[in-house]
């Protein structure tokens, strides 16, 4: 491409349009299926269910340690569509694109997606982008819809969660958070931490062959609090984290001691929570240790009789309640 | 809702994010297939083609007569599965909504959405919300995905046009983009000009039975000589447009001719171009005027051979080419 900076000619469905999108983005996200000519698409399906999830995106900065917008948006939706036990298979792309943006910037972004969706064996098939003025963005807003194949056998839903499940959580909580953070420059501070991005199909797809797997999320904005509160509400039981066995890293922790945030409420967005019977969850605990991404895995809870409500009981013995999220602990975060 | 315009709290997974979610979005877009308790939906799917299309809206200011962003999300993504020979079956949203937005807007421009997603026999199936800070956004951005079952037998792409072949259109172009520009009190105009946005599924459904039907495309961003530079650019042959014949409101061609815009790059959102052959065209255009929405259909040229290029044809027999868009008359139309 010539310019160096996006315009608004880039959005005006003429000849730049259709440079920046043959030149950026179909150059790095090609595949059998993608089509930048057509204005939709036609895909062969043969499984009798669909399974569809969407998700937007406008993490600030566009790219901290671990990641970026562009593999966020790949690895947020493929997990939303693994934690309902479907194989993810195609993704659709929206972005918004904010005048002024460097175009060596969005084309990392772009390549890392398509990092991110071969790693997550997904083909972008469908895509459209707008150029919105300069000061009415955030750089780049990106919008995914993801679609797959239902995989899963139980009806992991809510409605099967029983009092007496154990709550299984993959890896350490907190690490995007503090690590889309840290690449603020407002806060003064540097690390190593790097976000979990991920995605997190070997995990699901290794717990589909329990037949007491109840329900499975990813937790992201909100944290993994905010699933415990999903979960109680969802079910009306109560809902028991044991804080000891959850696992957070200390350079996390340390952060969150800092600046006064609380782990349990920030986002993930490489873990999954599962529900699943209590005689299943040591051997499913003991599946998720033998993968890459589930060395840290733990059982952090149970679901308890008892109106909705989420316990959290310390290292102590004590018990407090945990509430639910009100105020935006840290805005944009994905 | 309690709140009368948008916080980020609205954004945050927390409560206010669900009450948002379930008071707002969820109470007018509810149907069977759409939970906003789980992050994937499961849709029965029984055909063995799945077409998919994805668009984004940033229109600009978000009402203006004849439609608003929300119903143009709709008609926008539903279009374009029309236009791929395609019924339209689901839809999925995703909703950028910048902090300070009224909520009573935000609940009209849904209302709208609902209206329009019933009138065009989709259902809303998959959601997703997220806030920006004030500042950072234009009020409301909408990225919608549509899914459709192919119901053409045609192939209807650009590989099947043949020189001969009639060029029709639907109905009057440049509304769209006239009502958003009328709509924007720095012109100082002002005008009982409708948007034609509307879905186009009765037009295109209309023309399947016709075994000469090539190709079908909604003129939109760039207008109807961005549809013909396409054409002729995927074909290579020149496209030919015949200028007494392509219907143009007179309100339109005034507002044109005042502020110097040429209405055959502006956006329509309700309208279809087709390349059929010619020997089908005069019965295919009198199947148009039959219906509401095809009564100003025309035949308005054809497919030469030759190399790529379009060229307007005027009334006193002259030609003259009609150059690719490059400056946009009209940012943030659609």
């Amino acid at each position: 491409m010539q310019d160096t900076h996006i315009t608004l000619a880039h959005g005006n469905g003429g000849r730049l349009m259709r440079e920046l999108i043959e030149q950026l983005f179909a150059k790095h996200l090609h595949n059998p299926t993608l089509n930048t000519q057509l204005d939709a698409t036609t895909l062969p399906w043969s499984a009798s269910q669909l399974v569809v999830t969407t998700d937007g995106f406008i993490v600030k900065p566009l790219e901290f340690s671990g990641g970026n917008i562009g593999s966020l948006a790949i690895h947020g939706t493929v997990n939303d569509l693994a934690v309902a036990g479907a194989k993810p298979l195609y993704i659709t792309l929206n972005a918004f694109i904010e005048e002024g943006l460097e175009i060596a910037i969005l084309e990392r972004l772009i390549i890392s997606m398509a990092q991110a969706a071969q790693q997550a064996g997904v083909s972008v098939v469908a895509g459209d982008t707008k150029v919105v003025q300069r000061g009415e963005g955030g750089g780049l807003y990106l919008a995914t819809t993801g679609f797959g194949v239902r995989i899963a056998t139980q009806s992991l839903d809510f409605s099967t969660i029983q009092a007496g499940d154990a709550l299984l959580i993959s890896g350490a909580v907190g690490n995007h958070g503090i690590a889309v953070m840290l690449a603020r420059e407002q806060f003064g501070l540097r690390g190593d931490l790097q976000s979990d991005s991920a995605c997190v199909f070997p995990l699901t797809e290794a717990l589909l062959p329990f037949t007491g797997l109840r329900f499975m999320r990813d937790p992201t904005r909100g944290g993994l609090a905010t699933v415990a509160h999903e979960i109680s509400q969802a079910t009306g039981h109560a809902l028991v984290l044991e804080q000891p066995t959850i696992p957070i890293h200390d350079s996390v922790q340390t952060v969150c001691d800092m600046l006064g945030y609380d782990p349990l409420y920030l986002a993930c967005e490489g873990r999954v929570v599962a529900v699943i019977a209590a005689d299943q969850a040591e051997q499913a605990l003991a599946i998720w240790k033998t993968l890459p991404q589930g060395q840290q895995a733990a059982i952090i809870g149970h679901v308890q009789t008892g109106y909705a409500r989420v316990i959290l009981r310390t290292a102590l013995g004590g018990e407090r309640l945990l509430e639910e999220l009100e105020d935006d602990p840290l805005p944009r975060i994905c």
